[in-house]
C-alpha cells in the first residue's frame, strides 16, 4: 500500500473502482448496524443484572438517616449516595446534588435555571440579557451543542488540542466578552476525541478570569472512570477552583449511565456549597426529590468507589475488545495511505477519526447506504456544522464485536472511497 | 354544647380557660407529629412493596416492542406503559409522554419551556411578553403557586365554589386580558377542599376563549382514582376540548406517587397529538428518555387499570378511617359550637377547613407549640396569603391512626382556643 497522494491519477481510477466493488458486495448484504450513539451493549448491561435483586418485598427501605426512601423527601439524595458520588468524585456530600437518571437533563436545567433566573453572583437571568454566548470546544459532545442551540445562546467554536481545548483563546475571549457565560467541557475521555485534559489546562480552567460576573464551567465528566487500556486521571476541578478563589464558577456533572443502566442510572450535579444552596433553593419548587429507591439499589449495590471500579473493570474487559477492532482496522486499512488521522484514547466510549477535508459528510452517507448508521458528520460542532467537513465520531460499544468487525470494513472502504474521489476532484 | 357565637362574655372566659388547661396538659406530653403534607404512611407503603419483586436479575427487559429497557432511548416511554397511563385517563397512547417520578416536575418544566419557547400557537415565549398572568382557584395546592411564583407570573385569585372554580370569573378575565396564560385546576377531588369538578364547569373550561392565544389549562389529575367513600369522576377534558376545537388549550398531569411510591413512581403528561409531538421536540434536548425500568416495574405489576383499581381499593382501607378519625372529631367537636366548616371528601388526600377569619395561623402556630405541624395557614392561597386568614389544609395520610387521634385532639382544642380568643376580642 503507498499512501494515496503519491499515486498517478490512474492508480486512484483503478482504486477506485477495486473500492467500488467491494463497496458494492457490502450493500448486498443488507446490513443494518448502529455505530451512532455512545450505547453500552447487551452484555455491559447484563453485567450489572444483579443490581436488581438488591432491593426487594422484604427489604428495610430506610436510608442511613432512617428516612423511608420511598416516600416523599430529601431533595438532593440520600445521604449515602451524597456520599458515595462525593468519594467518587472527590469532593465533600455538601458539594452533591444526587438527581434522577440523566445528567444531560440536570445539564439543560442548570442552564434553563441560568436563563429564568440567572446564577449565583449575577445580577440578572441570562435570559434578561441581550446576548449570551457559550464557548464550544470541538469536536464536542452534540447534545450539550443542542442545549445552547435551543435556548438560543451563541456559540463559538474553540479548537481542542491533545491536552484539551485552546486556553489560549478561551483567557482571551472571556477576559474580554462579558455575553461570555459559559463552556460546556468534557475532561475525561473527551466525548468524542477521548482526550484527557492535562493539569495545566485544568488549572488555567481555575484561573479564569471571566468578564462575565455571572460566568459558569460546565464539567461534564461523564467518563470519570470509563478506563480501558490506560487510567487517566484528571485534576480536581472543584478543588482547584477553591483554590484560586472562585469556588462558585464551575457545575460539575456526572452519572452511572455508563457505570449500571444509560435508561435507569443516577445522576448528580458537583459544585460549591453557595451553588449547591442556590441550586436546592430553586429546585424544591421544581421537584420533591429524584427517586431515592434508585439511589439506594446503586449503593447497595456498589457499596463504596472501590466497587465501582472493579465494576468499570469488567465493562472494559467487555469494551477493549471492540477499541481494538477500530483501531486495529484503522491502523492496518487507513494509516498507510495517510488519509486519515484520529486519537486513541485510554478510555471512555469514542474514536474521532480526522478526513481530508470535505469528506466527512460523505463517508457518513456512503456507510449509510451500505446500511451502517454512524453519527452525523458534523454533529460534534455547534450547529451540526463542521468548518472542514472532516470529523467522524465512532462510537464502537454498541454492537457486538462480530458485527463491529464488519460494520469497520466497511466504514474504511468508505473513508478510502471518499478520499479517492476526493483527490480525483 | 352551645355555639360559642351564643355564648356570653363570662362563659366564653370560663371556655378559654377549661381550653387552655387542656391545651397545656398537651403541651406536657411533648408530641412530635407531622401533618404538614399529603404524604403516604408507611402501610400504604408496604402494601405496594411487591413490585420490588416484579424484576430482578433474571427478567426480561424487553418491552413490548423489543427495545431493552436497560438502554438509552424512548423518549416519551415505553408502549405499555403509555397504553396503561391512556387506558387510566381514557385517551390514546399518542397522548401520553412517560416521565419520571414527579408529575410536579413535569408541570414545572412546562412552565419553564412555556417561559423560555413559548407553547404551541403562541408567537413569543411567555418569558418574552410583558406580563404574565396565572389564575389561580384557590385554596389549592401550594407547590402549583410557587412556581408561578418563581417565575414571576403574577397569580390571580379565583374563588373555589362547591362544583369547582368560580366559572363566571374564569371566563370574564381570561376573555379579555391577553397576559393570562393559564390555570391551575385539581379537577379531582381537589387539593386541598376534595372537590371534584362538575360536568358543567368542565364544559365550560373546554368552551373557554382565551384572548390569549398562548393559553393552558394546567390540569393536574392527581387524585384521580384516590377513591375512599365514593366513587367521583370527572368529565374528560382532552375530550371535551377536542369537541370543542380546542385541543390545544390544556395540558393534563397525574402520576403513580400516591398509587405506588412518592418517591419512585411514574408521572405523565397528557395533552393533544400536536402538543405531545411539540413537547417532544424540546423534550428530546433536555434528556434521552425517563428511567424505563421503573415504567416496565409499574406495567408488570399493576399489569391494568383494573390492577390498578383494586389496588386503590387497598389503599382506600387503610387511608378511610384516618379520614373518619378527622371527619367524626370535627363533627363531635367542632360542629355543634358553629366556628368552623369543611368539606367531606369522597377521596383524595386532604380535608380543608375553615375558622373564623383571623384564625388559621393562630391554630396552626397553637397546634405547632403543642409539637403538630399543620401546612401553615395560608400556604393554599397564592403568595401563601389567605386574605381571610381562615383555611386550614389536614392531612391525615402520614401518621398512624392512634397519633391521628392525638393530633386532632389537640387541633380541635386548638380551633377552639383560636374562635374564643377571637370572640373575646
Amino acid at each position: 500500500m503507498i499512501p494515496y497522494s503519491q499515486m498517478t491519477k490512474e492508480q486512484l481510477a483503478a482504486e477506485k473502482e477495486s473500492l467500488l466493488a467491494s463497496y458494492n458486495e457490502f450493500k448486498a448484504r443488507n446490513l443494518s448496524l448502529d455505530m451512532s450513539r455512545g450505547k453500552p451493549g447487551k452484555v455491559q448491561l447484563d453485567l450489572v443484572n444483579d443490581m436488581m435483586n438488591v432491593l426487594g418485598a422484604d427489604s428495610d427501605y430506610k436510608a442511613e438517616n432512617g428516612f423511608d426512601v420511598r416516600n416523599y423527601g430529601l431533595l438532593d439524595g440520600i445521604p449515602e449516595a451524597k456520599k458515595l458520588f462525593a468519594d467518587l468524585l472527590e469532593v465533600e456530600p455538601k458539594n452533591v446534588i444526587v438527581g434522577g437518571n440523566s445528567s444531560l437533563n440536570m445539564m439543560y436545567d442548570a442552564i434553563a435555571r441560568a436563563m429564568c433566573f440567572g446564577v449565583l453572583g449575577g445580577k440578572k437571568p441570562w435570559g434578561k440579557q441581550k446576548k449570551i454566548k457559550f464557548l464550544c470546544p470541538a469536536p464536542g459532545y452534540d447534545r450539550h451543542f443542542a442545549i445552547c442551540e435551543l435556548f438560543g445562546i451563541e456559540m463559538i467554536t474553540i479548537k481542542m488540542n491533545s491536552d484539551g481545548p485552546d486556553m489560549d483563546t478561551i483567557e482571551k475571549l472571556v477576559s474580554k466578552d462579558a455575553s461570555i457565560k459559559g463552556i460546556w467541557c468534557v475532561p475525561v475521555y473527551s466525548n468524542p476525541d477521548g482526550i484527557t485534559y492535562s493539569d495545566e489546562v485544568v488549572k488555567r480552567f481555575a484561573n479564569l478570569s471571566p468578564k462575565a460576573k455571572d460566568f459558569r464551567i460546565f464539567w461534564d465528566n461523564a467518563y470519570c472512570v470509563h478506563h480501558l487500556t490506560g487510567e487517566d486521571k484528571v485534576l480536581n476541578i472543584i478543588d482547584e477552583c477553591a483554590k484560586t478563589g472562585k469556588p462558585d464558577m464551575v457545575f460539575e456533572f456526572a452519572s452511572t449511565s455508563k457505570i449500571s443502566y444509560p435508561g435507569a442510572g443516577v445522576a448528580v450535579m458537583i459544585a460549591s456549597e453557595d451553588n449547591i444552596n442556590a441550586t436546592k433553593k430553586q429546585l424544591g419548587i421544581q421537584t420533591i426529590g429524584s427517586d431515592k429507591i434508585n439511589q439506594l439499589r446503586h449503593v447497595r449495590y456498589f457499596k463504596s468507589v472501590d466497587g465501582i471500579k472493579e465494576h468499570m473493570k469488567k465493562l472494559a474487559d467487555t469494551i477493549t475488545p471492540k477499541f481494538e477492532v477500530v483501531l486495529s482496522k484503522l491502523d492496518s486499512e487507513i494509516r498507510p495511505l495517510e488519509i486519515a488521522d484520529w486519537q486513541t484514547p485510554n478510555g471512555g466510549y469514542f474514536i474521532s477519526l480526522n478526513t481530508f477535508p470535505e469528506c466527512a459528510k460523505r463517508v457518513v452517507a456512503l456507510c449509510k447506504e451500505a446500511g451502517v448508521v454512524l453519527t452525523g458528520a458534523g454533529a460534534t460542532f455547534p450547529y451540526g456544522k463542521d468548518p472542514e467537513d472532516k470529523n467522524i465520531r465512532i462510537a464502537p460499544t454498541f454492537p457486538p464485536v462480530e458485527e463491529l468487525q464488519m460494520a469497520m470494513e466497511l466504514f474504511c472502504i468508505c473513508v478510502k472511497l471518499a478520499s479517492v474521489e476526493k483527490l480525483l476532484g
